[in-house]
């Protein structure tokens, strides 16, 4: 069997067990709410990951490229959200998806988009359904509740068939560092929407969808009255970003980057063959308390090697060294030693992958292989 | 005709008309030098650009990684320069290139990795030639002309007849901000790996090669005696980080990345649909004098709307906003209008797609699609 010392570095390394737990933990409190988890691919991109979090199956999922609704459609996924604003340009591949089957939602967030969608429909005899996508703390895209573009928006897309309900994403929840601000964040997330959903019923639209989610407040929610779905996709994997506000533990993360020594910089840095182009070049970490570098570093067998960080890169060259301010010397890292790098946000550094080489806790035998669909 | 309006965004175009005229300007230079350039192909990592700095033909070349070797091989290039340090456990792919005709040259800087090296060669039965990387700088990789180690490293490699030369790269001329500072480190740079050089052969040790080479130096020098190569890769593309340093102007930039507005944040913003993963999450231009944020906005016919940049990004929204400090107004960019958004870091942009949309300068007509070779 091949094990995580056989590939030629760098590659991705994913702790299967991991992931079935990060999953476990999200759906056992979702279930205690009584919400339906609709998983966000866009972290793993892999029919592989995403069928753990449905006993194997299929289930609703949140994509974010039309090229991810394709490849999921094309492996037998049906119930598919589309939650990036709607670019009219690229309502034909959505009207060939609903041609095919899938039952695919738009997001939107204008009269213009609202127009554009009504419009073509007609011409095709088609119908697209959408959401509308509701601002809730100004991170992102999406109309305030009490917008005077609400009921327009709505009204055009009930005439036409396609008004599915409101979505909201609770940017501003990266940024809290606490369970009670996550949790707050949460309860912001769900006020805003349902205040959304209610003008639309008070202005006699059918609002079946009311869609919250965020990896931290996804976690943090304790109510969810009123929300037929929650949105999610780090917590499949985690990363340092999210143990840094204590969603979390380092314990939890299930990506890793395995890299090579190639060499030494005296005893103040030593040199791996895993640049930015296996990190990426996301620094989620250096905004919190505890900037991690570009990733924590552990031995093969994922036991981290205390207070050594990745602390730069370049193209195909990482360089570890020892966190600023701490008194450690320099581990003794022979050239050819692999190392695991945890990196700091599991969505970016995938990207820069095409597949996962899959293990189990404790074990470098690699399983399986799971492709990604990377690309728009 | 296809033209950058049709493809749905995002997506790279390619000004292939400003790629002549970069590789124009540098060949220029070194032929007055009288030094060939070995073009680094990590940038583009595509045969057509490349091609385009040898007459549509092919010649030497340097690559970040094997995956680039192999490709590369296989278009018929044969002098290929693996310029990372050498991690041992790649070697059977090296000989599997040396054994296919490929003039394949490695990279090390340290006893291990030569014995490593020499060990494999009398094994198999094969001769895979390495330089020597010399530090000039601090910035990566690589031993000083004056270490203990150049002497017994180029022993074992000589004896093997594995020894072809040394190398250096000015990694500080990044940071150098005047054409007289990146003169400087140009110098450093070739006087530094010719002190090693000379130590190398004052022990009798043939070192017919000598390798210096960075975007910043390669144009900057003015004096290349005793060089025999210069390597060189970005500038095929240049990006905001060179021009903010003074190596390129703005309007040699050749590559961009093509968005589409998908919404409106009140006056403050304007959303797009290329987030990060389109333009990667390289901020190069932050250390600089002037931030450029994600990067530089222009219309779709390439021309700059002044003072718009790019100021943030999620994993599929683009954030446009006025410079900080502007007393501009943001333009009506109404949604559907797709803009052209110039990179701080051209390599690491490049690296989050899988193919180049190429047009002619002045011209929206995509005259030819050409791949990117990603992964390792």
């Amino acid at each position: 069997m091949t094990t995580l010392q056989a590939p030629d570095t760098p590659f991705l390394a994913l702790d299967v067990d991991r992931v079935d737990a990060n999953i476990a933990r999200l759906r056992q409190h979702l279930d205690l709410l009584g919400t339906p988890l609709r998983l966000h691919v866009k972290t793993a991109k892999s029919v592989d990951v995403a069928a753990r979090a449905f006993g194997g199956g299929t289930g609703p999922i949140t994509v974010s490229t039309l090229a991810e609704a394709e490849y999921f459609a094309d492996a037998g996924w049906t119930d598919i959200l589309y939650a990036v604003g709607l670019d009219p340009h690229k309502l034909p591949r959505a009207q060939a998806l609903v041609e095919r089957g899938v039952d695919l939602t738009m997001l939107l967030d204008s009269i213009t988009q609202a127009d554009a969608l009504v419009q073509h429909c007609r011409t095709h005899g088609v119908t697209i359904p959408a959401l509308i996508e509701i601002d809730c703390d100004g991170h992102r895209g999406g109309i305030r509740p009490d917008s005077a573009d609400l009921i327009p928006i709505g009204r055009r897309l009930a005439d036409a068939g396609c008004l599915r309900g409101v979505l909201d994403h609770a940017g501003e929840s990266y940024f809290a560092t606490t369970a009670d601000d996550q949790r707050a964040a949460a309860g912001v997330e769900r006020v805003t929407v349902l205040d959304a959903a209610d003008r639309l019923r008070q202005a006699d639209f059918a609002c079946p969808v009311v869609s919250v989610g965020s990896t931290p407040t996804a976690h943090a929610t304790a109510e969810l009255t009123g929300v037929t779905e929650v949105r999610a996709g780090n917590f499949v994997f985690f990363d340092l970003v999210m143990a840094g506000i204590g969603v979390c533990r380092v314990a939890d993360l299930a990506l890793s980057v395995v890299v090579t020594v190639i060499g030494h910089h005296g005893n103040e840095g030593i040199f791996t063959d895993g640049g930015w182009m296996a990190t990426s070049r996301d620094r989620g970490t250096a905004q919190q308390a505890v900037d991690q570098g570009y990733g924590l570093v552990a031995d093969i067998d994922g036991v981290l090697i205390p207070d050594l960080l990745m602390v730069g890169a370049s193209q195909e060259h990482g360089v570890l060294s020892i966190r600023p301010g701490s008194s450690r010397r320099l581990p003794h890292l022979p050239i050819g030693t692999r190392l695991r790098i945890l990196p700091n946000h599991a969505c970016a550094t995938a990207a820069q992958h095409s597949r996962y080489l899959v293990h189990h806790g404790g074990s470098t035998d690699v399983v399986s292989q799971w492709p990604r669909h990377n690309g728009w």
